[in-house]
C-alpha cells in the first residue's frame, strides 16, 4: 500500500531533502527509519528538493509497503519518530491510490518567507528567520503588498531563478502573496502550482528591496517582463524559508 | 556610571549564567565582550544565576564605566552585540544611580515554563520547550489553574527546593501563577520576589502532575505543610524555562 505522511523538520542540521552521499538529508534519514521499522529499505518519494538549511512546517513524502510488511497506519508515525532525531517529526500518515504521485498531484504549495527586522537581532530567531537590522514600519509591509500584484497569475518568472537549473519552461501561476506581520517577524506567503530554483528567496529578497525603497511596487512587472536574473532582488538566505502546506488534487490531508 | 543592560539569550549552548573555569557561561560572554568594546575587563553582577540550558527572554545585568571611558548608552547594544555570538542579544542600555543593585532591588521576577504536548514532538521546540507525549486537555488546564491557588502568597517553599542549596530561609511570595494554552504550548507563568532552587521547575512538575491526574489540586497544601521535598513532583528540565520579566524597584526599564 502506497503511504503518504507528513513532516516537519527544523532544516538548519540537514544538507536538504534529496540524498547525497555522505550527507545528511532529510530523504536519507527517512529511509534509514523506515528501514528500521520495517527491516527493508523503500524508496522514498518527496514533494519538493528542499535545499540546505529550508525548514518545513508540512512537508509530504510517499513509501510504498509490500502487504506483508503493513503495520496499522496510525502506527507508523510513533514508530518511525522512534528511530528519527530531535529535529524532524512524522506528524500523520494515511494510505493513498497506487497512482497517486506526490510531486505531479500537487495542486498548490505554499512557502513563507520570515524575516525578523531590528534593531536588535532576537536570538531566538537565530537560524529561523533572515535578520534585517532595521525596523520595516508599516508603509514597508504596506508597500510590499502593494507590489505582490504584479506577481500574482500566469508569469514567465525567468528573472526570478538562480543559474544552476535546467528548466527551460518558466511559467508558473502565483495563486497568492500576502506579507504579514506578526510580532517581530514579518511573514511573506507565496504560493504557486510550482516554484523555480530559488524563486521563493529571489522573490522575497526582490520584496525587501520594494520595502526598503530601493525599487517602488510599479517596477516589479518590468522586472517580471525582463526575464533577465540580473533584474530581480538579491536571494536571501535559506534559514528564513520554510515550506509551509502542500494542497493535493484529490487528497485531502 | 552604573549601567543596566536587558539581556536575551538561548540558554542551550550556555553553561548557565555564573563564570564558571573553562565554560561558556552568559558572564564570561558579557564580560568578553565589554573588555573588546571599552578595553577593560569590568565585573558584571546578573539579576539571577540561571542553570544551564535555562533561557531568558529578560535578563538584567549591571556594570560599572568610568566617566573616562563612557560611550553613549543607546550605542552599548550595538557595540556590545557586535561581539556576541548569536545566541544572546543586548536589548537595551540605561543608565542607573550607584546604589542600585540589579538583585536586592528587585521588586519580583516572572518566570515561563513552556510545555509542548503531544502526540506529535514539535521539532522547532526541541530544546525550547519540556516535550509530554499526550495531548493536556482544557480540564487540565483548569486543573492546574485550581492548583495553582494553594502556592499564592507567602509560604515556606522548601518541599520544592532541590537539594544542593544552602539557603535555610525558604519563605517566599508568590505573586502569581497562571497556565494558558497558546497553540500548542501551554505556558505556566510564575512570579515571586525570589525563587529557591529549582522551584519553577519543582512547581512545573507537581503542577504537571495535577494535570495527569496522579494528584488532586486539594494536595498542594499538604505538599507546602510538608517541608519535605519528596512531597512535590518532578523536576522538571532546565530546557522549559525562561526568565520572562523582572520587575525593579525605582527602576522602570
Amino acid at each position: 500500500m502506497k503511504h503518504l505522511i507528513k513532516i516537519m523538520y527544523v532544516g538548519t542540521d540537514f544538507c536538504g531533502y534529496q540524498v547525497q552521499p555522505g550527507k545528511r538529508t532529510v530523504q536519507k534519514v527517512l529511509q534509514d527509519a523506515i528501514e528500521k521499522v520495517y527491516g527493508e529499505r523503500f524508496d522514498v518519494k518527496g514533494c519538493s528538493r528542499t535545499d540546505s538549511g529550508v525548514h518545513a512546517n508540512a512537508f509530504y513524502a510517499t513509501f510504498d509497503v509490500p502487504d506483508k510488511a503493513l503495520i496499522p497506519l496510525d502506527r507508523v508515525p510513533p514508530a518511525l519518530n522512534s528511530h528519527l532525531d530531535d529535529d524532524i517529526s512524522i506528524v500523520k500518515c494515511i494510505g493513498v491510490n497506487d497512482d497517486f504521485h506526490v510531486r505531479h498531484d500537487v495542486l498548490y504549495k505554499e512557502y513563507v518567507y520570515q524575516i525578523q527586522d531590528g534593531p536588535i537581532r532576537d536570538p531566538f530567531y537565530f537560524n529561523r528567520a533572515y535578520f534585517v537590522p532595521s525596523l520595516l514600519d508599516n508603509d514597508s509591509v504596506a508597500l510590499m503588498n502593494k507590489a505582490v500584484e504584479a506577481f500574482t497569475g500566469n508569469h514567465n518568472f525567468k528573472s526570478f531563478m538562480s543559474a544552476g537549473s535546467n528548466i527551460t519552461d518558466c511559467v508558473r501561476d502565483i495563486k497568492y502573496i500576502n506579507v504579514q506581520r506578526q510580532d517581530n517577524l514579518i511573514k511573506l506567503y507565496i504560493a504557486a502550482n510550482g516554484f523555480l530554483y530559488n524563486m521563493v528567496r529571489i522573490i522575497s529578497g526582490t520584496l525587501l528591496d520594494v520595502a526598503r525603497k530601493k525599487i517602488v511596487p510599479e517596477d516589479i512587472a518590468d522586472i517580471i517582463k525582463a526575464e533577465n536574473r540580473s533584474f530581480a532582488g538579491p536571494t536571501l538566505p535559506a534559514c528564513g524559508l520554510y515550506l509551509n502546506k502542500v494542497v493535493f488534487t484529490g487528497v485531502d490531508f
